[in-house]
């Protein structure tokens, strides 16, 4: 499979417990393209329960969102530099500012869930990105993040 | 020290990731009343770092305030009816409809956390609550949630 968007983070930037490939006790998040849009793919383990056993704590679903759109701020940059991730030239790196995540339905547990991500509008310095978080092809979580520009 | 609110969760309820007394890997958070408002402490482990190893992940941040959030609604909904939460009568319990986090300045590592949480406005079946995260007497994350009542 091709290399994820968070493959090309710094080493030294790599340590996020979400997505980071330097945090050996972190979920590992792998983003990437799906055509003009992004995904990532995720099954919890069950210790990651909310109130009840059978559905994903809300915690996860902020921090699958979190990631995802924060690494997708990055992707989409690179693309409108007209060039990809782990290319030649300066990395670009994107952090959450303002993240909304409104719980739709119950998210249920045993299931991949499948993150998605669009690009809604870029300026120099910020990127605004709408995401979805789906299970059995239902929208269980549905959020919006504002990230900024990372100064590396 | 004084029970938490979430010691009175309905042992079926009790699984949350964040926040469940019978999930014996999750956090564990515990909220308490601080005179009108709410508040938490939490010290997070080096594990949950974000993309820098000194300072906190965006998820395990928005975890906080979704389980301190959603505890303190049930708080609130219980003194808006002269009582306190496992006192007799039905218990009352929210879930989150709508969190929104915004990321101030990076969270660092190594410090006991505090998170407060303030009534902004309540009605029949919605509660709206104010979010704050703290270390070291600065506010590094703000949040707004909607929780609504669930029907157990």
């Amino acid at each position: 499979m091709d290399a994820a968007f968070q493959d090309f983070y710094a080493e030294k930037f790599s340590h996020c417990h979400g997505c980071g490939k330097n945090n050996p006790a972190g979920h590992h998040l792998k983003s990437r393209w799906d055509g003009d849009d992004t995904i990532a793919r995720f099954l919890p383990k069950p210790e990651y329960s909310g109130g009840v056993p059978d559905h994903v704590y809300g915690g996860l679903i902020a921090s699958l969102l979190d990631c995802h759109g924060a690494a997708s701020a990055a992707a989409f940059a690179h693309r409108a530099q007209n060039r990809e991730m782990g290319s030649e030239g300066e990395p670009i790196r994107y952090v959450t500012a303002s993240l909304k995540v409104d719980f739709r339905r119950p998210t249920p547990m045993g299931i991949e869930l499948v993150i998605k991500g669009k690009l809604r509008s870029m300026d120099e310095r910020k990127v605004w990105v709408d995401l979805t978080l789906s299970a059995n092809g239902e929208v269980c979580a549905s959020g919006e993040m504002l990230a900024v520009r990372y100064r590396q």
